[in-house]
């Protein structure tokens, strides 16, 4: 499901694990995943962007339904310069209207690259609806 | 400057104004921003990268440095399923070795999307090493 | 009411003003609330425990009910050393579930002194319960 | 030297341990620090003025400076309705201006109650004078 949105399938993001209220996700960087113009230094977005949605898959695996992110905080620790991102996400509350997670993402050699913390909705339809109802439809890719 | 940030030229985001401690930009928003494989709906992701890019636009036009981010929040009040997004960011203090930015995320149309809020570092030369050094180098994409 | 809260009385926090959504709120500083033994600075508790109260208020003004905190983020942007905090909040969201909010303290002469963002929970009664069944009873102060 | 100040004084708030970036600390709770008039359940500013104090101490035990609060996130997971809150803080990372540091808030009994997350300055003395040049004196309590 995840790979199937589009900014994650863009952005390159992956989730590789997602069960009972925790859920771990990579990256693969490359340049353009950059915020520098001539080194490769991880984008500030790109590494807030795993966190969101593996802290998001967390959720999802605990309460089997769409969560959106009410707000989220990040925190960066050291530059990502290396060829992955990795991030591990568990619940620290899943109540019937929101669920707390942390993230932590690494550069996968045991180096923290940054913390996040975030707050979702949980409690399903009205809450889905009110995100999403009158969004455009999304032009179909496969047409012949 | 900002638009020769890999990151920013790969998801589209533009600063359309950074002077004296305020800054602002926009994104054009495609199906490729979308959260949603059905609906375009902007991930959570894509409104983050446009407001920390936005805020540090904020800080870079008060401290002329570059000034990497420390922590960001951000709270979403909108999904964003119009055309565009634009943010506006202010500095409310800007420090020897941190500023605080405020950012506000519209819909262009008056609805306030988002609103983060972030600490950035100033103060220069060894912060920006400290970031950056041992970092790849990018590929050059002219050669001949 | 939030003069009756015991925590808000010992600190000395009053509500001025909570209606639609807005709130405004005051602390008479006094060397109690110092965070130095030497000179007058309130404590970054006393500013968030104001900022969090006066939050509550304007939630509960446009929700007229009880509605925990769910997560707060304040950001000091100058000391209290004046006579006076005020903070005014505004709701920048309310939902079915959760409520969103901007609080701003100054010194009652035209410096912010910090400001806050925070969520906090709406919907009623199952939340109120969850938050505090349990909790033991307050001992009347008032025995014949 | 935190139980000098006076705010942590008025509240209860004891440092237990600071040393090499952690840091831990307690409160007792009594009926004063609840914010309902009826049952005793701790304020949250309470909780954020037990985490803020024992992040400072933290990053106060590894730099050995004073170090103001920049800005902090506090996530309430439980009700504070036992006898005692414990926290503990860690420093994340401690650069030379600024450090984050995570603590966690438990009931004394391994219930999480909250998380925070700050960033704190580091690097001394022109930081020290900016946030509390020109603070009033605080009187002298033991005068013969």
């Amino acid at each position: 499901m995840f790979e199937q949105m589009p900014f994650n399938r863009a952005v390159g993001i992956e989730i590789t694990h997602a069960d009972d209220g925790h859920a771990e996700g990579r990256i693969d960087l490359e340049d353009r995943h950059s915020s520098s113009p001539r080194t490769r230094v991880a984008h500030g977005g790109v590494t807030y962007a795993l966190a969101d949605t593996v802290g998001g898959a967390a959720v999802i695996s605990a309460v089997e339904d769409i969560t959106p992110t009410i707000d989220m905080r990040i925190d960066y620790l050291a530059p990502g310069t290396g060829e992955v991102m990795l991030a591990e996400a568990d619940c620290a509350r899943v109540g019937e209207s929101v669920a707390t997670v942390d993230v932590v993402v690494t550069d996968g050699e045991g180096t923290r690259l940054a913390t996040a913390r975030g707050s979702y909705k949980t409690g399903g339809d009205s809450t889905d609806s009110a995100w999403s109802e009158g969004a455009p439809r999304i032009r179909e890719e496969e047409s012949e």
